[in-house]
């Protein structure tokens, strides 16, 4: 995990900054301005952010985001198959038969027959997934508001719109 | 590489749904509403699809996205060292230390003695990192302008306001 960030704007050196700096190196702030303009870096960066808060939230219940995402949405959705979940999420079948081998070996999910066709799978939650959902989305809510904290709650609808409009487009 | 995405908002079923599904097994879009209200889940999803059109632009220049990154802040920074870049990316020193190394056998840097700490390095770029660079901030502009193609100017820069807010927070 990578440290605590240390990122800030461009500093305009004091007077005196270079005979300090001489012995101690130590410098101001680098220029950043052109990683700063791109999208793609500070959604990486932010990313990297909530990817900390996830770890050491949801992630202490035992969970990857992906199989956060997963039980979230077979709690969400009766006769809800691998497919469906794959599609949902955009997760590739390879990955996505490994995930819920996964979850199903923890006992967090149950495969049963689908009622219309015999080579599908739908699933369900346990009990004990039932549980550990619902102890993983109180960690994740508390953990998202203190994160998303620095946004009033317009610029946090802003935002999830936004993002949604930037990676649902073909 | 995840599939190509193919999220849709939740249906509603219309009549006679029930019956042409029950052979088909063809089911419509499922509920995401709870991973959609959750700011870390929306984020994720973005950072995947930035991620692919980063491979498929820069990615192809042989870059990957902390390279790209660390030769846009040299070309940025005269002087600056390897503890200034892991600072500024928030990228650890062992992590650091590899990517330098790899861009410096690649001879798309040089180090030079700190004049200042003969402990420290600082870094400059070759003619060929300076041309690879100038060729991968082309083709990173080309594609984030088509990317964010869903956005108006204004949207832009609100995104990467806001992100910045994000990550940058203590």
């Amino acid at each position: 995990m990578p440290a605590k960030k240390t990122i800030k704007t461009v500093p305009s050196a004091g007077p005196g900054a270079r005979r300090t700096q001489s012995k101690a190196v130590a410098r101001g702030p680098i220029d950043q301005s052109v990683m700063q303009g791109l999208v793609g870096y500070n959604i990486r960066r932010a990313e990297l952010r909530m990817r900390q808060e996830f770890d050491l939230g949801v992630g202490q219940c035992g969970l990857r985001p992906s199989e956060f995402s997963v039980l979230v949405l077979i709690d969400s959705n009766t006769l809800v198959t691998q497919t469906d979940l794959g599609h949902a999420l955009n997760i590739r079948r390879p990955n996505m038969v490994v995930l819920i081998e996964g979850i199903e070996r923890r006992g967090l999910v149950v495969r049963a027959e689908h009622e219309h066709d015999g080579r599908m799978h739908t699933l369900r939650l346990t009990p004990k997934g039932k549980t550990l959902l619902a102890q993983a989305q109180r960690v994740s809510r508390a953990r998202e508001l203190e994160a998303t904290g620095c946004w009033t709650d317009r610029e946090r609808a802003q935002v999830v719109a936004l993002l949604r409009r930037l990676y649902e487009q073909d």
